[in-house]
């Protein structure tokens, strides 16, 4: 982790599992960053977090709901009064949802909610964050791209690989899988599209973890390991956690 | 399209466009489909399509709005109705919207839009028919999977290829990628959970057609030759217009 000097992070769906691990994760690096934005949709109810944040004052806990644009408009207005004039160095959009359901069960329902947060929700924030992640970009010297110096990491999946449809006998969870997919589609557009910008767009695998039982382990731990060493030859790229490329 | 032998077809979108193109294709195969069900979400303006039903008892429009689980419920009554005992052969889902943006431009709406239309819509219309392509597939000799015995046609595009990322300099149309790239997924998904059934799925890149122009051209005819080609192996494949697999 000794390539990633970040001096500002936000993190989505922080409150708890992965993105709660993030945050404690960059609260132990050798150089944590002086700003941690926690986004939790409902700050009152999240006590971890709450005492990680009374004694750790470099974590501000922003209010945000990642379904709706209007939450994350207000989230992107106060991360950047926070901020000052200085920029948004990484954007981990790690908020997201899994409805468990076959194939004949799925309902357009599931579909549209679990779109909603898992993919439109991703590309609403790389819009309202892009101004702060830019300023970032243009604030670090060199021209390569790098997650210390401007990024953002989607938070994807292996069961969103079309070619692999990993643990498909396990669950078929449909509307997760083309969720996923199509976030990977879209961290493709981000990366095409923001590439002239200086930020670095990649999707990720973060592994298995069972968050609900409280041990997402050494997850963010091996991510921050990979995203300490990535640069623009990863652009776009679909990684896991041991920075392997995982077929679309 | 020598074997292609196929008692039954529904079309969706069919009143314009490589839909329309494909109702006529249908009537000048060798051996015409018995039942050609024209989905059209507005059947009183269609005025060559109407024609054309004027002219062949075999064709039947049948109302149908692939965003309305309601209408599609409708339409695999109405469809079901008319077949009698029989099964259909043959779901083509083709209707599909783009909206011409950017990245920096997309709306939430837009996306939603966009996905209910091209990703959901064919999911929910495999499972409503999902009975009568089961009854085609029961019906018919030999345990190999075809088009002729009992298939879902995914009508995606080359620009929800996510490693290709096809024309991203004449048109970003993120809503529209994403919702190709997911159209995929659920192709793979169907592919998976109706192979048991003796359904065979794949989804397909048409090439590409001014259709708004009034040229639908060879598109219809040319995929009408891979259809009558594919079997079990290409179940769950993305096939563009002379056979070739497209890449995730
Ligand atoms: N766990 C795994 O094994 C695994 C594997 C592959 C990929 N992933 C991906 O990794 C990410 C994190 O997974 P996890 O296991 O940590 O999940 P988790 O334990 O279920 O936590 C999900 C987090 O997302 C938040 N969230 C959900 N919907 C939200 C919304 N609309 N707005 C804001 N926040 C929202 C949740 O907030 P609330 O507490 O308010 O619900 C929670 O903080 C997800 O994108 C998931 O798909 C996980
Ligand atoms: N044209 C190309 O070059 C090309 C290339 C790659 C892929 N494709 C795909 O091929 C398919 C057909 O394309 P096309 O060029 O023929 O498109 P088109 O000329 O724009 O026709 C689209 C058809 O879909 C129907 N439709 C749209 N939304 C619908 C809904 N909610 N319910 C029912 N019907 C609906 C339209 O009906 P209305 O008349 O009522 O609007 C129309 O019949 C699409 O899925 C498209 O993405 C086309």
């Amino acid at each position: 982790m000794a390539g990633l000097h970040v001096r500002s992070v936000l993190v989505t769906g922080a409150n708890r599992g992965i993105g709660l691990g993030f945050v404690q994760h960059f609260l132990r690096m050798p150089n944590p960053p002086q700003w941690i934005f926690a986004g939790c949709r409902d700050p009152k109810g999240q006590r971890e977090l709450q005492n990680l944040a009374s004694k750790h004052p470099n974590i501000i806990i922003i209010p945000l709901e990642v379904s709706d644009p209007a939450s994350i408009k207000a989230a992107a207005a106060k991360v950047g009064e926070r901020l000052g004039g200085s920029g948004l160095n990484l954007l981990i959009n790690n908020a997201g949802i899994a409805k468990p359901c076959s194939l004949d069960n799925e309902t357009p329902e599931n579909m549209i909610q679990v779109y909603t947060t898992n993919t439109v929700g991703p590309m609403l924030m790389g819009q309202a964050f892009l101004p702060l992640l830019k300023k970032a970009a243009q604030g670090s010297p060199g021209s390569g791209l790098s997650c210390s110096k401007a990024a953002i990491i989607n938070m994807s999946s292996y069961a969103g690989s079309i070619e692999d449809m990993y643990v498909w006998e396990f669950g078929q969870v449909v509307s997760y899988r083309c969720s996923k997919a199509a976030l990977n589609m879209l961290s493709k557009c981000q990366s095409l599209a923001y590439k002239e910008h200086g930020i670095l767009c990649i999707t990720f695998h973060p592994g298995w973890v069972q968050t609900d039982m409280g041990a997402p382990g050494q997850i963010p731990w091996r991510m921050l390991k990979v995203l300490s060493s990535i640069s623009e030859k990863e652009a776009g790229a679909f990684l896991d956690w041991e920075g392997k490329v995982v077929p679309w």
